[in-house]
């Protein structure tokens, strides 16, 4: 793991760009935010379907958790942001914005494209989660923020969640809808009621499916970027009662 | 209004139990919590189906809001608590706990008890709260916490009420799903996702009927009476938001 930048915020939280392994093919580039005192806990942090790690919405929402008080990590993921993309990336992201264009928003197009995003992001956010925890600043409780498919998929095969805030929008595959079963960590499901092209019935379904004991949902009026500020607050304190 | 008793609790919270009005028939005997540091916002809290003020899981609601910084009212209703019932009180609570204990928990038999309960309260209400805003203990800003029912018919008439924070479980009369649509103020609305006897859908689609451009739901695992402790919380937060 090697660090490349490091920026000070006035609020005490430390920026740092960083890279993990040596192959430049494979090589996965990430962020870490460090709050003024540590070692704290980690938060992983993953947005919907990719988006890249320096996406402006991603940053602000972990700049104001490392502010509360939690190391945030963000990374890359493979064929998207700062990563080589193979010919084949290249084709399924154009298969995928040319369907989305075309208002052809079925089951088949999502599984196909958002499935293998999935599949491929788990394996490298648990070796991310691996070097991360060997740095002082990290003192060993982990929790997950953001993409539910991904928030499925890395708590029922990484013991080391303790927690998870999942954000509902966004196509949730179906091998994560029935993995939602195996789920028993405390979650905190971030649901907006409005969610242009996310049904809402499926999202209270997923939450119903989850097998956690300690389950809550908020949901709040209004589209997909619109939830309101204070989430991010009740998400802190999510977090406070579960990795303090 | 009469103050007829004053306890002291540690954390400065007064506890003042009131009277309002001269004849026996019809005085409403309430209880006033105000918090250490006066003039401070006003809760309205009120129970499912008018249980009475001293009711314990009211009191601890009541005095953790108190210490969180509001002053906090709640009342008995007509023909409950500490008041006198007439005939056809007696008659219809009798009527009522037996189709409970028979398990006919219908439509019919609900609007049939809960209803007029709901109607009877509202003046009650009006009228305490008239009394409380004449208080120096009292800025004048106004919220309502508790039986859904209730609150959306003093909503409906009463513009003092500024913000509403509405407990999902409980039987609401087809008249106030109706008057839901003219709800306008900010809402939390609160929702135990196994409430037993509380169909599920109806709340959520109550929580969709509200007017309101603000309104979050949360939804908790567990039964009618498992709403985490961490929901009184929340539901300050809220009413710092809408109420300071």
């Amino acid at each position: 793991m090697q660090f490349t930048s490091e920026r000070r915020h006035d609020d005490g939280v430390v920026e740092r760009e960083f890279t993990l392994g040596a192959d430049p093919e494979s090589r996965i580039p990430g962020t870490l935010w460090t709050p003024a005192s540590t070692p704290a806990p980690l938060i992983l942090m993953a947005h919907n379907n990719a988006l890249p790690k320096n996406e402006p919405r991603l940053v602000a929402r972990a700049r104001h958790t490392a502010a509360h008080g939690y190391a945030v990590a963000a990374i890359d993921a493979v064929g998207c942001g700062d990563r080589p993309r193979s010919a084949a990336d290249e084709q399924a992201r154009a298969d995928f914005r040319r369907a989305m264009q075309a208002g052809e928003r079925s089951d088949e197009v999502f599984e196909t494209y958002i499935g293998p995003l999935v599949q491929n992001a788990v394996p490298d956010w648990r070796t991310t989660l691996d070097a991360l925890l060997s740095l002082p600043e990290i003192n060993g409780r982990v929790g997950y923020s953001g993409w539910t498919a991904v928030g499925i998929r890395l708590a029922a095969v990484e013991p080391r969640i303790a927690a998870a805030g999942l954000f509902a929008g966004g196509y949730v595959p179906l091998a994560q809808r029935e993995e939602a079963r195996q789920i028993t960590i405390p979650l905190l499901f971030l649901l907006q009621w409005d969610d242009e092209g996310n049904p809402r019935q499926r999202a209270l379904d997923l939450f119903d499916a989850f097998g956690s004991k300690e389950k809550t949902l908020h949901a709040n009026l209004g589209g997909h970027v619109g939830t309101p500020a204070f989430e991010l607050e009740d998400g802190s304190r999510f977090y406070d009662r579960h990795l303090r």
